[in-house]
């Protein structure tokens, strides 16, 4: 066995508190290289005839990626405490690895072996239940829809008439959302997470100028609250949009600085490089990347602190929002972001806070800050082999797998996994307006575990590029709306709350990935139920014929795309499906 | 290259925060395996002509364990964040390794490479400064000086007059220690650990009964607040024991859900599973281990918390003590650690707060909880080599070098290195009772990176066997006391103060290990002065002769022990040092 590749680490995705009784315990060996392993574990302070008593259980192989197998067993400690090892088995010999290192006999002092010293419920990594049966939309609110002409902005423009640019309106308010709730409600939707919504300049609204007021573009403090409420009547959630990172430049704290230099009460809420203050060639602060627009705000200052964590009260104790997803939540300290959820949470505990990482993120979701990420590895993952064909089959597998073994799985539960947004192309563009192939991109992040999140619009195939092109209207001419693209995402959110194994309350793995035809074959089991759905995957031009896996053999098997029980062919020698190009194949059983 | 043993993950012991400007990043590596490594590195918001701008630093190989190499540079990002890869390098090919994984050229797009994205202050892992000038020294107050036998517990035993046993006592108190605070600045520590002096039953006072008081056989508050003043006058720092997790079972919480059970207003502050609460032949509640007599408190409970963060904070504020040891940290939640360190720290900005754990303790070294923890692992190796010769000196090398590598460097400078305690044998009884080989346990500990702390008496070649034995009454019997080994303990300890390097401020390398004669060869480097220490250590029962490294040919070098200039033996050779059986040699240069 390969003991460089072989690695354990308690409290973060090899060892975690799955729920308040519950332990999950993960390793990682070089693939294909080790055929067996047993944990072994037990309490600490349990002894026999001053030998430590262990037990053993066997772990279950629960994925690949290009380099490594990995492992699981649960365990229910008794007493919340455990000790544990590993018993590493391959054709050749038989390893011991715990803490100190590895071992040719099992050792029978427990000092040695790994420790979790104690499930502690107040640690237990505990999103909102509500998000794991959420299937969010986002909208950026300008684009969605305009339901009120008077408050308009000076020159906006009759709705979808050109391209939207960097600085042009169109109106989109709530009232514009009110309208359309209908199509949300039909489309299936749980959840809205909108792009900001307080004052600010720009039409991306990412420049706040007024962290306590609505945009008047958008409506009044009056119209959101009727907007959550006519979501809540309809079983959507809604969440916004808080960034924190930085303020806009016409904030007034920043404008007093701008303004009174050092002598500003607010020369401490930024990060003033020197005085007096200057924007150009560079500003001469902190700020988002180099943008003189967005200095960084100072969170570590008691009042900036008290300002925000206030603003993050206010919205959700005066209009009941349900999520927070944070702006370029990584460039803020760890310490304003433990606050800032015993703040929300405080106020409203089912409050779910989302925060926007594209970087390997276990250092935000260890249950003190974040209830999830946006989902980055999972997006380029599944674009570049469905989308971009930049990835072959085997590629994609081991990407997935990779992410998921990234994180604790009751992380992986409530991820935020999005395909596109107001910050990447059109997911049909990037497919080069392959219908098919976007059929495929929502058939696998809507039957994947986590909470998938629709871009307003991708439902009717609107087409756009790299922002400001993806931020096109919203599509409201009947003739315009591509409607067999809209029942097949319909149907697919349908299949994900008929059936808790499609969606969130199935396990995944992958049970083939073939480069040469380029097709996946992935499962989804509950643990629970034992039901099993079985998804097959053409992502190639050409018709397919894919064997199935000899475990269906003599089980009746139901096609969920047409309801009806799944016959095979009458000239099939085996177990096999016939696919067309792009084409996919779903069998419960 | 083997893939499989590179391995780099952020925020951890492989990339974090050296201090408010600096950050150090690792990498691993399979042993032998890699030539070179560069960092690649830059601002990720810094492009030219659609260009990420990166550079490259060279990497520094800081030691090895059993299966691989470390690999270190230290980069002070002007903007405060980055992004990084590596480039290695071996006689074969040239690789490149971030976040998404392995290549064959160098990706531009800097979204692939790994991220630290902001460097906050506040997140910086600070421990108190004074603590790495530090050497502790640990007093069991039943056993160290009776100075007032008006508080003798009743039967008291005359002091020595009898082994220790668990039951007995001998009416040590603070008088005892304030008399002989001239021995403690003779011999030059500088912090005192107590263990539990708080109003318990038993003579270890693990037991607590009363969380703010003092325990009537030590003295009184009064008493108390002058130990502290001699203290501090003399420079001498005073730490105490705070035992959260478990209350005795005399603690009036306790006793009222004895007496009250389901109608006590206590009965939440503990985990009892159902009532009435039984104490055998098993506790129906949690308790440490299963020890009836000390419940564990449920942390997790606002009033427990309020109770024992308080308790935090009085001692703080009311005695000026300055630092906490907190007993089986690891069994008690995370957020009450954090919520502790906020609390004190709130009081009095460096105090030091150190946890008991045992095992890997990474999770509790981020920044926001613990300032250290007792080093165990260090505790082990030493031990293991130089007292049980349980391993060879390849062993032991690779032992410290994993430890050495399993945390940042600020969090390793301040860690307490212990030998032994009140839980373990005497360590010139784990030597069976060879005092050369205790004295080079002392070298060892008193030249290595963090704070070092001597259990009382060894200065003196205490003996003892596991507790109770390793707690016997002070010698205060010049007859009885060895000066020899005081004398020599006394002049580690003003090495340590005298040369930077030999202490804290110096980076501890191994340059030999050699089974056969069974010697060790390590150096101590400073960074600011490039001042060096050469150390070898002969831990064998036979005279050796050693060569040195070629780096130290013409250099004029001092032998530290007496002082004088080190010449090598006219007969020599080579570069050599001659070496008694359990024998050392010091040589600055």
């Amino acid at each position: 066995m390969l003991k460089e590749a072989i690695f354990h680490r308690p409290k973060n995705n090899f060892a975690y508190a799955y729920n308040e009784t519950t332990l999950h315990i993960r390793l990682q060996t070089k693939k294909e290289d080790v055929e067996a392993v047993e944990l072994i574990y037990g309490d600490p302070y349990i002894w026999e005839d001053g030998e430590w008593i262990s037990l053993k259980k066997p772990m279950n192989k629960t994925g690949s990626d290009d380099l490594y197998d990995y492992w699981l067993a649960e365990v229910s400690p008794e007493y919340r405490r455990l000790r544990y090892g590993f018993a590493l088995k391959s054709e050749e010999e038989t390893i011991i690895y715990n803490e100190k290192g590895f071992y040719e006999e099992e050792p029978k002092d427990c000092g040695l072996y790994f420790c979790f010293p104690f499930l502690n419920k107040i640690d237990v990594f505990q999103a909102p239940t509500w998000v794991k049966d959420t299937v969010w939309y986002q909208i950026f609110p300008e684009r969605f829809g305009n339901g009120n002409k008077e408050n308009d902005p000076k020159g906006a423009l009759p709705w979808g008439s050109t391209d939207p640019s960097t600085t042009n309106f169109f109106g989109g308010d709530f009232e514009g959302v009110i309208e359309h709730i209908d199509h949300l409600v039909e489309l299936g939707i749980t959840g809205i997470y909108f792009t900001p919504i307080f004052k600010a300049k720009s039409n991306h609204k990412y420049d706040t100028i007024d962290y306590m007021e609505i945009d008047p573009q958008f409506g009044t403090k009056e119209t959101f609250k009727k907007l959550v409420e006519v979501c809540h009547e309809n079983g959507i959630k809604i969440m916004l949009d808080a960034v924190f990172n930085h303020s806009g430049y016409f904030w007034e704290p920043f404008q007093d600085v701008l303004k009174n230099g050092e002598k500003s009460k607010y020369k401490d809420w930024f990060h003033i490089w020197d005085f007096p203050v200057v924007t150009k060639p560079k500003p001469n602060y902190d700020a988002f990347a180099f943008v003189s627009d967005m200095p960084k705000l100072n969170t570590e200052h008691p009042e900036v602190k008290d300002y925000l964590l206030e603003v993050g009260r206010y919205w959700v104790r005066e209009f009941n929002i349900d999520g927070w997803r944070l702006d370029v939540a990584n460039e803020v300290d760890h310490q304003f972001w433990r606050d800032f959820r015993n703040a929300v949470k405080a106020e409203k505990e089912d409050v779910y806070i989302l925060g926007e990482i594209w970087h390997d993120s276990m250092p935000w979701l260890q249950g003190d800050q974040f209830d999830a990420v946006m989902n980055y590895p999972f997006t380029t993952a599944t674009l570049d082999f469905l989308a971009k064909n930049k990835t072959k089959a085997t590629e994609f597998a081991n990407s997935i797998s990779k992410v998921m073994h990234s994180y604790p799985i009751n992380v992986n539960e409530v991820a935020f996994n999005l395909l596109g947004s107001h910050d990447t192309p059109r997911i049909l563009t990037i497919c080069e307006e392959n219908k098919d192939k976007l059929k495929l991109l929502f058939l696998f992040q809507l039957s994947f575990v986590g909470a998938p999140c629709i871009y307003y619009g991708d439902e009717f195939s609107m087409t756009g590029d790299q922002d400001p092109g993806c931020r096109k209207c919203m599509v409201w001419e009947e003739e315009k709306q591509d409607l067999n693209m809209f029942a097949f995402v319909k149907k697919l959110i349908g299949l994900r709350k008929e059936l808790p194994v499609f969606g969130n309350h199935g396990d995944i793995h992958f049970i083939e990935a073939n480069d040469e035809t380029n097709h996946v074959m992935y499962e989804k089991v509950s643990n629970s139920t034992g039901e099993r759905i079985l998804f097959v995957v053409n992502n190639s031009d050409k018709d397919l014929v894919v064997t199935l896996p000899d475990g269906v053999k003599g089980t009746v098997m139901r096609d969920l795309w047409n309801g009806e029980e799944f016959a095979f062919a009458a000239d099939a020698t085996a177990l096999q499906v016939k696919l067309p190009a792009y084409g996919f194949q779903i069998l419960a059983y």
